[in-house]
């Protein structure tokens, strides 16, 4: 039953998906209603590295429904420097929360921590690996602006590397949805995902070029190419340029396009985008707050 | 309309000025009655450079009232470090709270943040600009100990690099005060700050030596002066030791002198006369919290 | 009175410790009944040295019992780095909160801390000084498996460097209790520690090898032994290797022997224990949250 712990996206079936995401449009049309959910309830917040936009909005979630956090604090001021074992610090920490949150550098560490806990998991984050809830509220954000049946995304950006992307991709194999993947060529889905993509029955294709699809969209979602990814500063100079979104770019997007962003930004979407009613990335990340709520409320007892 | 945002001590009338310290004065004689006041509402903290002293007291205030807080960390642990910009951290971070208050060390971080937000902002401090609430915490409690109109106030120490002292220095002349500058040559206050009074029509003069000017005070006003700024460490020490207040120098003050500094304090405030009647620097710290209630009671819808 | 401020365990007569560990008793079994209890109240939080475990577990109390905290933060971020002395950061953060937790790295900081406030300061610990309230969680955890009267404690590890060992040693000589202090010679306890124990009329008795003693066991305590302590090492891990519990070890325990540890652990005790019934120092972290409930239960006015 998923609602033990919420590790990946994968574990979620179509159903499970519109579940959360029924309930935290529920929520976020009347807040109100939820407000004492959680009275006399503390979420633990695990974040072994730091990411301030997700534990805020975890954060912000417990507390309008009434409950509290204790915060782990920074890995530098934890037992954890002292040699402790991550088995260990969630062993000890289940006994002051009603649920964890956890975030962590290792692959496969919300998974691993679960087998010692009682206590519901949720996955924040573990590096390379999962992060379900920035899936859930891209969901949440496509189905309010686009729907996703029937849907025409595009997905930009650092292809390669992007756990987000991904991990979305994966999940919107659940739905009628055409999704046109943007990148360089060095920056490509990586085989394995392109693979369990076609294993799932995903209707997918590749671009180079964002030109001639971007006609055809409901959704682009971007992301960040960062510097780090590239040994040659010009070559990143060359290929951030060409995939960045701006005025020009969408003189030929559909009217009512809607352009999504994990956030943060910093070059890849222009600031003169912000004022057009393309940009969904600010609402995008608000909708992280609705839609954890609508977990915390499925998954504490 | 000043309840949109609190961003200089400037924006706010005589008129203003006293709506705060009068709620605040009743919020501090009955702290129960607002005790439910922002029930359900969180206050957004964002501070990019320490200030323990003003975010407790600003945590404080908002859960006194019943709220909460969600706190972005330290900007080692923000987004800031990825390269986002001041403008879109505060727009996610509008997505989580009622309110942001917001402390920068660039002058006029505040005020540009307010022009992408729509929930109210509140200046902690922006570098040699602004710090609204502290001149309002001091107002407040000048009013409480020796009352505002017919008020002689000495302001001794640094004036020269001093926020607080400038702001505190341009709110009183809204009243009927006589504002004695104390300060070695080197710190006096800058000239355009002596303008800035001068066109407000402040009651100011100017002083080196506090012996002459000590028996007329109802207020000393104390701030510290910085090592740093003297290029010679015996210089300083010459200098601070002119400025600094023990029991001596208090043989000559007046009964009721009110001695005020906003903390911390270095060497400038001898510990013996904490035991005085005359100390009120502990007390002026505390005021912070009822003075902040009645400012997010006044601003928060 | 000692509920005026708590300093050390020593300050506590058995009739306190009793009142106190009766109170989380009551309060583990039925934390509802005291859910409003510190409605409106905030504990403030000055942790001079971070201590993850401690920390948590008081913010867990405070908020269980509705209340709230305040937190200094890390020094790094304080007015501390500005060279405010201790006293006055305590005096200033009393103006915010109701009671004050205190932990800093200079045995006797709580006790001089206390001099300067009229709000109760707890010790979460001074240095090489004190933590009470790890004891009361120690005796609480004590009682509830093997009881206080007629005791047979073995306390293992480094007893010479270990503020813990010493406190909760004390603090046994209260009780009927047989105290087994095992170590080896290097890291044996402190001489002013046998004669305090001595005084106070303890029946103690020293090993240099557990293997003689464990089947009269009804608790073992094991604490810590820090490579740092040894100039050599190879020298090390031989001592280490000697002191640790494993299923080889625990064949020749008593069926019911409970095995306690303070955390976080290293490698002094093996993975392999935690699943047998001995293992009680995960209950035993836990149970720092109803002990601490219950001390700022009978503490906060």
């Amino acid at each position: 039953m998923w609602k033990d712990h919420l590790l990946t996206a994968k574990q979620l079936s179509r159903g499970d998906v519109e579940t959360v995401l029924d309930r935290a449009g529920e929520i976020a049309a009347d807040p109100e209603a939820v407000r004492g959910r959680l009275d006399g309830r503390l979420l633990g917040l695990l974040f072994f590295e730091p990411s301030t936009r997700t534990k805020m909005s975890f954060e912000t979630a417990a507390k309008r429904l009434g409950g509290g956090v204790v915060d782990m604090g920074s890995v530098e001021s934890s037992s954890v420097k002292k040699g402790e074992s991550l088995a260990d610090t969630v062993r000890v920490i289940e006994g002051y929360a009603d649920a964890l949150v956890l975030r962590h550098p290792s692959q496969g560490a919300a998974t691993m921590a679960s087998e010692f806990v009682d206590v519901p998991i949720i996955n924040a984050g573990d590096g390379a690996g999962h992060h379900p809830t920035q899936t859930l509220l891209d969901l949440y954000t496509i189905r309010e602006t686009a729907g996703l049946d029937g849907l025409s995304i595009g997905i930009m950006g650092d292809l390669k590397y992007g756990r987000t992307v991904h991990s979305l991709a994966h999940a919107l194999t659940n739905f009628d949805v055409h999704q046109h993947f943007v990148s360089p060529e060095s920056l490509r889905l990586p085989r394995s995902v392109r693979y369990d993509l076609h294993q799932a029955g995903a209707n997918v294709r590749e671009h180079e070029d964002l030109s001639a699809v971007l006609p055809t969209l409901d959704v682009l979602y971007v992301t960040r190419i960062q510097r780090e990814r590239f040994p040659d500063e010009n070559e990143y100079h060359a290929i951030a340029g060409e995939y960045r979104i701006d005025a020009d770019v969408l003189a030929d997007a559909p009217e009512d396009l809607a352009i999504m962003h994990p956030l943060p930004r910093v070059d890849e979407i222009a600031p003169e985008v912000d004022e057009t009613a393309h940009a969904r990335y600010f609402e995008q990340a608000h909708n992280g707050v609705p839609v954890r709520m609508a977990l915390l409320d499925l998954m504490l007892p």
